[in-house]
């Protein structure tokens, strides 16, 4: 058997000296409140407050992360549970799929998965001893057991992980009922929406013809007409930010934007709609968009959020049979200075803007993303996304954008998860690897002590509450 | 006069703590049997026993890593007694080529060639002062007159090096009359042969029509057809396995594969055969045959290596003067995503399929190699390569791969080296960094201290033995 | 009020066992003459030995890294003074400028720039209280005070700051007449010049028209004829030569260079004065002068230096009302492996050449640069550069490179700037991360204490004076 124990001290520096800063950098921020500006927690789960079913459903078949290593090792994902496409759930017995997960867990090793999972199995369901096969019964039934206590419904828990902001993210054909639950229920807990409309942005995504649809129902609007288009998304722009947004949200393959005349605007989004449009006028239409939502974002002030570079679905037999969001999305290398220059022609220099750029290409960081924020003043930069959440890449993220951009050009971090029990554990493994940068740069005269402090406040609460404008009001009706 | 010391501590982080965890970790598996999956030695060498020469055509003429340093700064290659196009070899005195090295040794600092050169003079010679122009003739004589001791062989190094397991790599239309002699003269050391038939896929390899003829003739098939010349690759594999083969390897300028129609595959060798083929074509015909090697790993086992990205004899007077292998290689950005796609469409998910990758380009290792090998079944990360395997390179492919990756997608060390001296301290070097990378996760609470004995274990000689099937048979027999 | 004392220690490694190797190589080499190869400082100044006017002037309005930063969050150009286009100095009071960089000082925490400025504030004002709004008058009085006395005028400082060697850089348009004014005083101050062409060989450079009229009535040639712009350029490099130099540079969007037969260069000569050129051609023009200027260079001996890959005002906005070098050039993606091999196959094996090369595309160190410097015999690699001119910056070049290269393949450090006041901070940062660095080697056993002391010279002043020629007489007249 063996122990679990989280070292009290894990991921700060271990020169004792730089230690000790970094340790008493971290406890006076290591309780302050989790603002969570960007995730994929479903909302649902709020307006309900309904109970987990079980340990797998919870930890295992919703968590790319977990179940894409096990399956890069040969194990198979109907042993594991996860759904098919269609949501057609395997009829693997749970218990057995989490003690396959159990018996594995080795493979976590160095990864963040295992850090995060570690976190929430001592702090969340107070374990002593490691999750392996001696030990897969034993999680998977205290966990189950808990799950039927009124403590570890998804409210008690949002108020227990002491969360001040939780912004989930809905597409432009999204009737919001879940967000409209919450706030009739009376509950206190600030859970609110964001506007991602990729669906009714690219042509190429599955879901187009669909939510274009839904996009014209719900907003009463010819989303046929280049104009009737753009009103409807003024209009649910202005539904999201009654349901709490301050920001939109946009993942394409590129970074590219464009800034076309009103004429061929037209003219391409007739194409588009026609279905008369090929790969180069749909990567067209998207860089349009992007620019449109920026002007937007002028008018009614809302944060502007890009993550580029993600190619999704690349495993194609498991797209066929299990769809979307499976672990087979891939990075790709990403440009942003020719492809980010129309929009910023247009709007760069807009002082009350502001567009937080993300990337997968970490070789961006200092070359093209830190010059960029450091001189636009409409532009911030995300934290370490996605593969990079992690504590190498928040430090390299770190080291290559601060000399550059500084640190008022960030934003403080984003959690970007639905796994919402790991919550605290990733704003924790980001408060202590921001603690550890900076008392580096004390330890190595690089910087003052009180200034860390201030600093390690602001990578926290502060840089992200001005960054999304938690504290402003926004116009609670389209500008147009 | 400087001493050679070499700091028994050597390579383990500075830090105290840190160091300690390392130093335990070491001493557990720095004795451990050397498992060289991947390396370019000379299968003679331990075919005949035969003794080597002396100091400078053991250690300088044939290692491109020193010569081009050397070269770098103005050397003349005929001073340093490097061979000419076709193996000519300058008439200048061995004993002076070696002083001019040695009175230039001070060029090698902080380069691993610098780390292993030092090793190999302390440990394999004894040497207890440094190199340099007042040591140079002291050196020259001391290893020549070693040299002819039977302690200095081949084999009794490949015993006193305690190699469990060597690989040399073979061209399609080698007989492997080297790998025979070996097996026929009762030696018990394990040195096996990898299928390396670049030579036969590469239209645009110097040999190609020559190595074609000879492919033909080893095999006997009409390697003027597709099905024949396929055939021809089945049987010829078959006899590398037959040579204790368990890995094939592959190096082109780039990663594409291609998974063309057996029509539109008929027609495209046809042009390559006919000669009628431009650049493009060569591009294809090589990607189509990764594929195809692919399939066939399916068949038969056989573990497949891919080391793209390096562009050959950039120097062209260079090469017109010395031909191949003469320092003037370099390293090219490359992209895997896209590239392997086509192959991994196809065989992507065969669980018993092992793919390993190596690049040139750094900046893929957290940007695709990772996330690749963190979900493709078939897919491993090969270790730092070339350019890359050196002290920094080795931690920044850990740091950057092993949180996407995990561990256990990676398989170990490979000196891919045919300087034999040096492979002790290639192996000892990759042992330091790994175990310096496992404390520091152990001191930064990211691991448990056993989880980092048994990584270290699994770094050293478990993933290895696993990657490249060293205690499996494979079919004796071409699958088809 | 907070104390502005700077650390002794600062940028040395934090672990106790290599500050203490660190310090003691630091302190050899502190106090080492500054050889400054490459900048951009006024030969106006060291020629009328002038005061300079106030702090506003000195360190804000002309400094693209301060201004850029403050820009970025929303402030301003015109309320930090800085000039528009055609040199217009908006009528901001400079003092309330002064205040609003002091009361947002707290911006370039973690920034180069604030290392660079609080260096200049303590060692070169005696300041012990920090800028900020507080001591912002008291800052902004204390600077102008001193300016108006002795001790503070450019030739006074120049040999307050141990200088030995200062370059500047002017156009292939220069006179040159405040070389001559330096070198008629009398005074003894090494200030020389380096020929920077890119205004008569980029078609696309703004003054491209009038530049090359004046290079035309400076050099008497006919530069309308492909041999007579080349016998221009030849000429002029005599006349740089005659004023100093040793080195040419050039800075162009791309590493990009040709080598076009006589024939096509005349065409294509021909196309870009005749203004019927495209961009490719314009691209292919400047691909030919370098290889042109490689030429000259093995003729004359004048060291080459290459900085590609800024693309030069990205703002439009920006560049339209306030025109060049106003923080908005951007780093881009930069290749060399191909872009070099013309001239290299022409000229990289010319031992008496030597060609620095720079890089904003850091990505390019370990897999291109490195490489290339160390097979071929003329390349030498520049420090890291402007963006990456920093400490993480500096870290990652000797980390990226050294394995690969070598320390003898590098030139020491370059500070590249026109803040005459920040360049003994900027070399003091330098040498202390090369001395953190080789500190580390020293203490993981990778490199002997006394060679590392070796190298903390060569990397401060004796690499730099050999890669410049500094102590080499070039030939005094064109070799053509």
């Amino acid at each position: 058997m063996r122990p679990l124990a989280l070292d009290p001290n894990r991921l700060l520096p271990a020169d004792p000296t730089t230690r000790g800063i970094a340790r008493e950098l971290y406890d006076t921020i290591a309780d302050l409140p989790i603002v969570s500006p960007h995730g994929h927690t479903d909302p649902e789960w709020f307006a309900t407050d309904a109970p987990w079913n079980n340990a797998t459903e919870l930890f295992l078949a919703p968590d790319h992360y977990v179940f894409r290593m096990l399956y890069s090792q040969g194990i198979d994902l109907d042993a594991l549970r996860v759904p098919k496409r269609g949501g057609v759930v395997p009829d693997t017995d749970p218990r057995s799929a989490w003690r396959l997960f159990a018996g594995n867990y080795r493979l976590f090793r160095g990864t963040p998965s295992r850090m995060w999972l570690d976190h929430v199995f001592a702090e969340v369901f107070g374990f002593d001893r490691l999750l392996d096969a001696g030990s897969a019964d034993h999680y998977y039934d205290t966990i189950n057991e808990a799950l039927t206590t009124p403590g570890y419904r998804p409210r008690a828990l949002f108020e227990r992980f002491k969360i001040d902001f939780l912004a989930t993210t809905e597409g432009a054909d999204d009737p919001l009922d879940q967000h409209a639950a919450i706030r009739r229920s009376g509950w206190g807990g600030r859970v609110v929406t964001t506007y991602r409309p990729d669906s009714v942005i690219d042509p190429e995504h599955e879901e187009f013809g669909t939510a274009l649809a839904k996009f014209a129902e719900l907003t009463g609007e010819d989303v046929g007409s280049w104009q009737g288009y753009l009103r409807a998304h003024q209009k649910r722009r202005a539904d999201f930010r009654a349901a709490g947004a301050t920001a939109t949200d946009h993942g394409f393959a590129t970074a590219r934007t464009a800034n076309l005349s009103t004429i061929d605007a037209e003219a391409l989004f007739g194409r588009v709609m026609s279905g008369k449009w090929d790969a180069a006028d749909a990567e067209l239409f998207r860089a349009q968009m992007l620019t449109e939502m920026a002007k937007m974002s002028v008018e009614d002030g809302m944060t502007m959020q890009i993550h580029p570079g993600a190619t999704r679905n690349h495993n194609a037999k498991l797209f066929a049979s299990h769809g979307r969001d499976k672990g087979a999305d891939m990075p790709t290398r990403t440009e942003y200075i020719e492809s980010l220059r129309p929009m910023l022609d247009l709007v760069g220099n807009e002082p009350n803007l502001t567009v937080i750029l993300f990337t997968l290409d970490e070789s961006t960081y200092a070359r093209e993303l830190a010059p960029l924020a450091g001189h636009y003043p409409c532009l911030r930069l995300g934290p370490s996304w996605w593969f990079h959440d992690s504590p190498e890449g928040m430090r390299r993220f770190r080291e290559m954008t601060t000399e550059t951009a500084g640190f008022y050009n960030t934003v403080g971090f984003n959690d970007d998860t639905r796994a919402f029990f790991s919550i605290p554990a990733r704003h924790d493994v980001a408060r202590r690897v921001d603690c550890g940068f900076l008392a580096r740069l004390v330890a190595e005269g690089r910087m003052q002590d009180w200034e860390a402090h201030e600093l390690a406040y602001e990578l926290t609460n502060g840089l992200v509450r001005k960054a999304y404008k938690l504290d402003q009001t926004l116009p609670q009706a389209a500008a147009a």
